[in-house]
């Protein structure tokens, strides 16, 4: 097996259960999952570590980085910009962790300009008449609210065949055990172990040869 | 996820322990592949019943069978013939089982021109020096023989990069279930699951068109 990281993004609709299965993830499996740090123009709150909560910059470094291609994506909220340094992802997976990020629909599709081999999935409740349940279910957004997300999320469902692999978030646990292992399987995938294959043919190449050693 | 089977073919180097790989899956996981059954021209012997070890047939029948494209692959063997009935796995795969097949690397790759969704698995030791161990290990082989095979593993090396996935049998248990849950990750994958995605899609547009029934 190749020794290199892979970047998986874990995104699909609103209300369909990415940051929970993202939770149960990295506590069923510690240590086996990197997450990336974020950079962002907001202030430091107390305790809060460079390079452990967050890279800070200042808006005039973070507009460096858009403009040199640094973030593999990024937005603005609450006039602050929040975004995913590409070099912090690119030096975990050169120490062979997976990283493991989750960004919304739009956001995810751009990653695999940048990561051709990124692992996309996408997390979706059974049906569309469970994720209306489930987002009236909160109980915090009026109707007008859900309806506004269903209709982005039905947008989102014409993006579902550029993805990689469909997650049903049914059962919970059923859906992290499913992601881990399709995790581990994705690893023996050919074009993610060329370098055992060259090696290999190399060797069975001597033998043909009559180089027995 | 739809409810179609899937073929799985399950090749590699001789040597590579593709068979014990197959008897040990079906024993950890009993009733979830199918087998399919070969047709053959040779004589049933005594207990066997047409359909359930083979499906016999003349050699007129057989070589119907292969001017009309009815096999999947056939081998003569001891001047009888041997060969994977098409329309036998198709029933199979309609009943929404997985089907899988051991079958040689040349003919493996027949299978996809078939079956463009069949599943390739690649079976190789970790080493090609492992392979020659194995080989020269089984005693009933003298050397001319051993180098001959690495010799054709070599040629079948080159092959590789166009099956899905490598398993690296170095531990059995390890690689039976490693087969197991890549079979269950690939049920998940986008293109196994475009009728759940149509389903879903239509179900959310209908939302965003406001008939929230």
């Amino acid at each position: 097996m190749d020794n290199k990281g892979m970047v998986i993004v874990l995104s699909g609709f609103s209300g369909a259960g990415k940051g929970t299965i993202m939770k149960h993830l990295l506590a069923a499996y510690p240590g086996e999952y990197a997450l990336s740090i974020s950079a962002t123009t907001r202030s430091p709150r107390p305790g809060e570590v460079d390079g452990r909560e967050y890279f800070f910059k200042t808006r005039e470094q973070f507009e460096d980085m858009i403009r040199n291609h640094e973030l593999l994506e990024y937005a603005s909220f609450n006039q602050n910009y929040y975004g995913t340094p590409k070099d912090y992802v690119e030096k975990l997976l050169d120490e062979g962790k997976d990283v493991i990020l989750e960004i919304e629909v739009q956001g995810a599709l751009q990653i695999r300009k940048i990561f051709p081999q990124a692992l996309l999935l996408f997390v979706t409740p059974p049906s569309g008449d469970i994720l209306k349940e489930r987002l009236l279910g909160r109980g915090t957004e009026d109707i007008d609210v859900v309806m506004q997300r269903l209709s982005i999320a039905s947008r989102e469902s014409l993006l579902m065949e550029q993805y990689d692999y469909i997650i049903i978030n049914d059962d919970i646990e059923q859906a992290v055990s499913g992601v881990h292992s399709l995790i581990e399987s994705e690893h023996e995938r050919v074009l993610r172990n060329t370098s055992f294959i060259r090696k290999i043919q190399k060797e069975l190449a001597q033998f043909s040869k009559g180089e027995t050693k």
